[in-house]
């Protein structure tokens, strides 16, 4: 029987960035991440499908995007309905006390193939989820796309700009600020 | 000693896209793909780092980007840079010859989703290849950055549309009035 273990998901991943740190992202096994974290292999893999997905399988940033897209004023245009999808995403994953792990987890990532390709491929379904929440506020396919990629190119430049120092402006700030930067670098701005 | 394999690469990528369809990815070594197209597994090696990147592998893709981009008018705006781009890609790499070949491989890569996160790692490989080419012609890194995307998101589209059917217009002609649709969607249009 499965019993709840509190805060798996996030036990798993803080043990699986300090050891893909210490010995390599090949050299550790889900099972030492389990041990590390005081967990199973079993209770691993209710939450992760393999081992590279710990580092990206919290699994509710689609919905979120989604959520906050929707939830945007109705006059808001496309790029602004982006916006509060990122200003919802600083206040619930993005948070001061995540700095210091998505600087480690950036490095780690850096560090391995298979773990760009993870993340290249989550980095698509985010902006497919985003085009597709705009989609159902009545944006036209297109729009919604360019939308989506300008958003998740802010997003991109704004996460390295939020991790590369321990302070600073919080996320959602820094969101808006590079959102604001890459509207007025696209064409015929 | 390696002997020169006339095509290999080619002969490699058509067995390779032949078995994946026929048994699957999976079940599919690079031994299997070697034997069908007449090689040897070290001629594979010398051609691919591993199975994956048989689909993707041609290398010269960024490359032929970039040159593009440099080889654009000096007048040229930093998308129609990009369109100079599309339009070599269309008589380089994806010639009325290869249509077929594309939308099998289109079918392969969207049954597994190993194939998928290599497809989106080069993706962002050949974004970034273009920013690159943008910024030694003096355009700005955002500017550049967001070009690139809207770019990339203008080539995902025509070549879909262009393997979508047999016929039809040449990627050249499709990537132009893709990229021109998608610059009419982006913001402040």
């Amino acid at each position: 029987m499965a019993r709840w273990e509190p805060n798996a998901t996030e036990r798993l991943a803080v043990a699986a960035l300090e050891l893909f740190a210490e010995r390599g992202y090949e050299n550790t096994t889900v099972i030492d991440i389990a041990q590390r974290a005081g967990l199973t292999k079993s209770t691993f893999f209710r939450h992760f499908q393999d081992k590279r997905e710990v580092l990206f399988g919290r699994g509710t940033m689609n919905e979120l995007l989604a959520e906050a897209i929707a939830a945007a004023p109705a006059a808001a245009t496309p790029l602004e309905a982006v916006a509060y999808a990122l200003d919802e995403l600083g206040r619930q994953a993005f948070t001061p006390a995540r700095r210091a792990f998505a600087a480690r987890r950036r490095a780690v990532i850096a560090a391995n193939q298979e773990l760009q390709e993870r993340e290249a491929l989550k980095g698509l379904g985010l902006i497919a989820s985003m085009a597709d929440a705009l989609g159902r506020r009545g944006v036209p396919a297109l729009t919604a796309s360019v939308a989506a990629e300008l958003g998740a190119l802010a997003w991109k430049i704004a996460y390295e700009r939020w991790s590369d120092t321990l302070d600073g402006d919080d996320f959602g700030v820094i969101a808006r600020q590079t959102l604001a930067e890459v509207r007025a670098a696209s064409p015929q701005c």
